[in-house]
């Protein structure tokens, strides 16, 4: 049984990270109260039918979010795509209790976290479980998502520290290793980690335009990994790329230059320089610590 | 016991890709004769105390590869980076037999085929097994590298098709799905799907820089598998690039044009236009056949 610091917990948007989520709490025994709301309606479809363990995941789920019984949860997660939040951050602050948490799990903070302080004070605090999935939507969702990952949470500058303390530990007992930065270090941060990196993948594949088949053929381990991230859904990401523009586009343009030194140094056939720029590479990627598994 | 056209193999070097090859070959049971030559010397100590299913994987190695009895070989397999193998191409046109096939599994081909053809005929012909693997050297070779993988042959404009047959057969009693285009056509090919991941990961990694603690612990499993090509060897990686250069350059051109269409529709906000570009990204991923596994 889960030793869940929050007992009633609603999850408004019920695709691949909200799914996962509800699937999670059951698979490791949460008991409490699961209420569910807003998706397409595969989405809603999915997460009625969910069962773990013989049990159904949700005890309500609702088309309209609004009909849930927000009042009565202790914990509400905003489980849904950026450009949705501001919207679902008026609804909490309308309908949730004086007491309700309320989080969202988007990855990029800087926009909705001050909106959403502004509405809620110190009961919205931020959280960012950086769990990495192409797919989306419900049918996708799996417990195992929420597994050897970590958790950002982006507190103001004076948070409410039983608040920090529940958030914190909810996170933790379900695997989490917990992380905290401003919501402005968090998008300056994953600008570098996921952001680029996607918008690399992206572009890469763009300009690759239509794959013959010949080409398609050719393509083995090294980059399927290495594009994974492109199969990712182009509409949430055009959302978190325009939504922390200025920091990506600062990271892109010392990318940009970084690619003119190599394609110099190319033209040049200074190989010496070359593998010493591969060099500087290979150790940045030895200096992070990934998630296991 | 393994169907193989050849039963004396002769593999100079005795690194990743060579050293995979031997495992493989007696994992699936080759019974023929194994020579092995080249090296570092933790690689030769590795090759001459491999054992398979209790049997030694080698029945000689050498570190000088001249003192090989190459003349007796069916199959000559130079498993070395591309630098070095215009000298063991000589040693290859002094020292094997007049029936030696001879290839090499090299990522970029143009420079060397037309040198192997000159030396040695019909006898070369040139393989590049696609796989991928960012560990070097004997102590990280393994039969499992051999498994779900294709093969690109380069025949000539006029093949012996008897050596083509054979060699053909070789790859595929190893595994293999087998391709085959011109020595040009491989190297514009793999500058696309492989030469220029490979150049972007490192690009984007030396840009990050040190790594400071706090990024390190934001990657995901995303970056992990993005970045993981970046982990390969600086040093082969520059000859490739270099060696493969014109095709590199003249892709990574192109990148550079389609990143800086991107960043002109996230200064202009242009959400639309940013999303759709990410899409056809997208698209172009699933046009991909990876290998499975």
């Amino acid at each position: 049984m889960l030793a869940s610091p929050f007992q009633r917990i609603a999850i408004i948007g019920l695709g691949l990270m909200g799914g996962s989520l509800a699937l999670a709490l059951r698979a490791r025994g949460f008991s409490g109260t699961l209420l569910g709301g807003g998706g397409a309606s595969a989405d809603l479809q999915g997460a009625r039918a969910a069962v773990v363990n013989g049990v159904p995941v949700f005890d309500r789920v609702e088309q309209d979010p609004a009909s849930l019984p927000l009042a009565q949860a202790d914990l509400l997660v905003l489980a849904v795509p950026p450009l949705a939040l501001p919207q679902l951050l008026q609804l909490a602050a309308q309908a949730t209790g004086s007491d309700t948490v309320v989080t969202d799990l988007a990855s990029v903070k800087a926009e909705h976290v001050p909106y959403g302080e502004s509405l809620l004070g110190h009961r919205f605090l931020s959280s960012h479980p950086l769990i990495g999935a192409e797919q989306k939507g419900f049918a996708a969702a799996r417990a195992e998502l929420y597994r050897n990952y970590r958790c950002v949470l982006c507190p103001g500058a004076q948070p409410n520290t039983d608040v920090l303390a529940r958030l914190r530990q909810f996170w933790q007992t379900l695997g989490a290793e917990v992380l905290e930065m401003s919501a402005e270090a968090h998008d300056r941060a994953l600008a570098a980690t996921s952001h680029l990196p996607h918008l690399l993948a992206f572009a890469y594949l763009e300009m690759l335009g239509d794959v013959e088949e010949d080409l398609s053929l050719l393509a083995g381990s090294g980059l399927r990994d290495f594009s994974r991230i492109a199969a990712s859904d182009p509409q949430l990401w055009a959302d978190i790329l325009e939504q922390n523009r200025s920091a990506v586009r600062a990271d892109l343009q010392r990318l940009q230059e970084q690619l003119a030194r190599l394609d110099a140094q190319l033209a040049a056939g200074d190989r010496a320089a070359l593998a010493a720029s591969l060099a500087r590479g290979q150790r940045a990627r030895s200096q992070f610590q990934f998630p296991s598994g």
